[in-house]
């Protein structure tokens, strides 16, 4: 077989067999075919893009290209979540508690933070002393204890992922659903939990510019789930602003202990629910969504669920007391308030705007390695739907970078739209399954 | 400037700047950009084309990557031909002395054969001592003394083009009109020669498969060659069939002496005089093509085209007894008959199994840098229109690899195709100017 001939199949606009699709990733991983032949490659299905069965065989052999972690020895129904690129996106960690408190297992590995989205291991590691770097054993002691282990992926987990992402990323083919979908549950079915729920963000901040685009990433992902038989199901979201409140690392992680206490940000349990109820149903634990929201809401008000999340920090060695005393995270010591300069109701805090000003105060990664301020971050005391009037607060940004103060208060004013009148949110757009 | 910025232009389908195709290709050459980005924007290139200003701004800049040969200083009116992709086509070495013969300056860089295609270099070398290795001063020499130089391009013109096609040929981004455009034009201006008239081959062997995209082509390089101020003109002309009767090196070297001689092949004859009487109206040698033929003849009948072609062979080092008596020339000592198992007329010999088959017997290349043995060939004793009757030889073959002669005999027989009626056979299907 020559790769040449693979290039020349899809420019034409014909469906790659396995075999094809086999010797093309197998061969990249092992470096014998250069970077420069896939990307072509790469280029050619942008334009004449993948079919599901050539889909599924990418992320088949993506899979295989790589370690996998079998969960069957852990008991219980393993469950699993993954959002496309959130701002202020911590439900990870409110979710995880939830499911782990309603008896269904939360394993998850996760990613740190890269450009203007934050990372759920960033942000464990503002709980001093939490490490993410387990064993799979070690992971899955954790799981059959606690219900409940999030940890980041280790290099041996779809390795044909880590070298194509960085292509593709170079070459301007990132935006072609086969690739997504490939490049997302590949991550997934490799640790072999039974449900997964996908937070699809839409948005023009959003790697899905807009409904229609987020339908046919998220039919073809659920379709694709089956066909390596995990229970999986889309919920398409609105990210017309940050997700929750809080944007940053120590400062999304209070907010995430507030929300499980049942305070904290609207939306952000509003989704965290949501995606737990389906889960829930899909697990067979509930006949309906609105029985498992109500179970849920228990959890919450009884405590239990933070009773979780104190659990996976202590197993993961972290310092409890800090759940117990959020006044213990520190923030960075400059804090500026941002002031409305007009009235209106808020129709739109630009997301991908948030979320790189949130990276310039120190709080994200322009590449990969840059070092991280914990505390750094925005908290944003007006969301869609809020009126303002001119003189509120905002917004509060923490820096330790004086001269990047200014600029992110201009950018944070700009990035609120207004109307005159207040429109309806629609936080839950669609739910594929 | 970004460079993922200008592919994703160019994936989105929108015209690159006169800056933008400066920063790739001046970036490119100096190593700044790597191959997989430039492959990717290739591929884009293949999928949305260049328009007339894109693929002018690309040949412009090609050129600028390298060293120019200005040829004002030389007296007359400097005259160039390009062929692509020939198999038995030798017409260099019948039209150029035929064009020094009548006052044109026939200053020409040649390649070597790759492929199934023969190079003029390669040819020149089967006469002892003929270098082709003259340098700018020597060339220019040349030129004014005997009107003729052929020799080998430097590494140093158009570099752009010699990372461009070895990039294309790996990635399947060779077919696409503007980048096969700027690859021939951009070599063929950076020498500055006043006409240039272009050999496009069209058949199921040739770079062109049919006569539409054979015209495409044509139509854009003659509005480049304009866009440039060079005089351009495209010949199309059939492939149906290996140009000459003779292929291979010394095979071909004979071939073309002889049709100096005014005996030699039919049809490598009607281009020559075809081209050359183009040339000599493009010059303003002449009123007519018709006054132009004339001419040619009269050079060809009175000895002084075939005494041009000595005179450049001794000025270029060259043994020009070889010229006096072919004889001279030795083809390799393996000799073995083709013979015709069917009858019928001869519709078409492909062209690039011929080619290929003679690369086979030592006559070419697989790569660049290997060996040739230059005596190594087919000679074809029927053509298409040809009566041939089962028994009748077809072709000679001459190689020094006894292993390679049953494979390449059933071969040359396969490479035939017969009709039961004799059908027309059209040289020159269009001019396009």
């Amino acid at each position: 077989m020559n790769f040449i001939d693979i290039i020349e199949k899809k420019k034409e606009n014909k469906a790659l067999t396995e075999e094809e699709i086999k010797f093309f990733i197998e061969n990249y991983v092992k470096g014998e075919i250069p970077d420069y032949q896939v990307s072509a490659l790469l280029m050619a299905i942008y334009f004449n893009k993948l079919n599901l069965d050539e889909t599924y065989y990418l992320t088949k052999y993506m899979i295989e290209s790589g370690d996998t972690v079998d969960l069957t020895d852990v008991h219980g129904v393993k469950v699993d979540k993954h959002s496309t690129g959130g701002v202020g996106d911590t439900v990870t960690l409110v979710l995880g508690p939830l499911m782990a408190s309603v008896g269904l297992v939360f394993a998850k590995m996760s990613g740190r933070g890269l450009g203007h989205t934050g990372g759920t291991l960033d942000k464990l590691e503002a709980i001093p002393g939490f490490n993410i770097y387990l064993n799979e054993e070690e992971f899955k002691n954790n799981l059959e204890k606690s219900n409940i282990a999030v940890i980041g992926q280790t290099d041996d987990i779809v390795p044909a992922d880590k070298l194509l992402y960085a292509l593709r990323d170079a070459t301007d083919t990132v935006d072609n659903v086969s690739l997504i979908s490939s490049s997302i549950l590949s991550k997934k079915i490799a640790l072999g939990t039974d449900a997964l729920v996908l937070d699809i963000k839409v948005g023009s901040g959003a790697f899905m510019k807009d409904k229609e685009s987020a339908i046919e990433l998220s039919k073809l992902m659920v379709e694709l789930g089956k066909k390596f038989n995990r229970n999986t199901k889309a919920i398409i979201t609105n990210m017309s602003e940050p997700l929750g409140d809080a944007v940053g690392n120590s400062i999304e992680v209070i907010e995430a202990i507030k929300t499980l206490r049942g305070e904290g940000s609207k939306n952000l349990r509003e989704i965290s629910i949501k995606i737990g109820s389906s889960l829930m149903n899909m697990a067979g634990l509930t006949d309906s969504e609105e029985e498992a929201k109500k179970i849920i809401i228990e959890k919450i008000e009884s405590g239990e669920a933070l009773e979780k999340f104190k659990e996976m920090v202590e197993l993961q060695g972290g310092d409890s007391t800090y759940i117990d005393d959020i006044s213990k995270f520190k923030l960075s010591s400059i804090e500026e308030s941002v002031i409305a300069e007009e009235s209106g109701y808020v129709k739109e805090i630009e997301a991908l705007e948030i979320g790189i000003v949130s990276r310039d105060l120190g709080a994200g990664r322009l590449k990969k390695g840059d070092d991280l301020d914990l505390g750094a971050g925005i908290y944003l005391y007006k969301k869609v739907g809020d009126y303002v009037k001119k003189g509120d607060k905002l917004a509060t940004i923490y820096t330790e970078k004086a001269d990047e103060v200014e600029r992110a208060v201009e950018r944070i004013k700009k990035a609120y739209k207004y109307s005159d009148e207040k429109e309806e949110y629609k936080l839950i757009i669609e739910e594929i399954d």
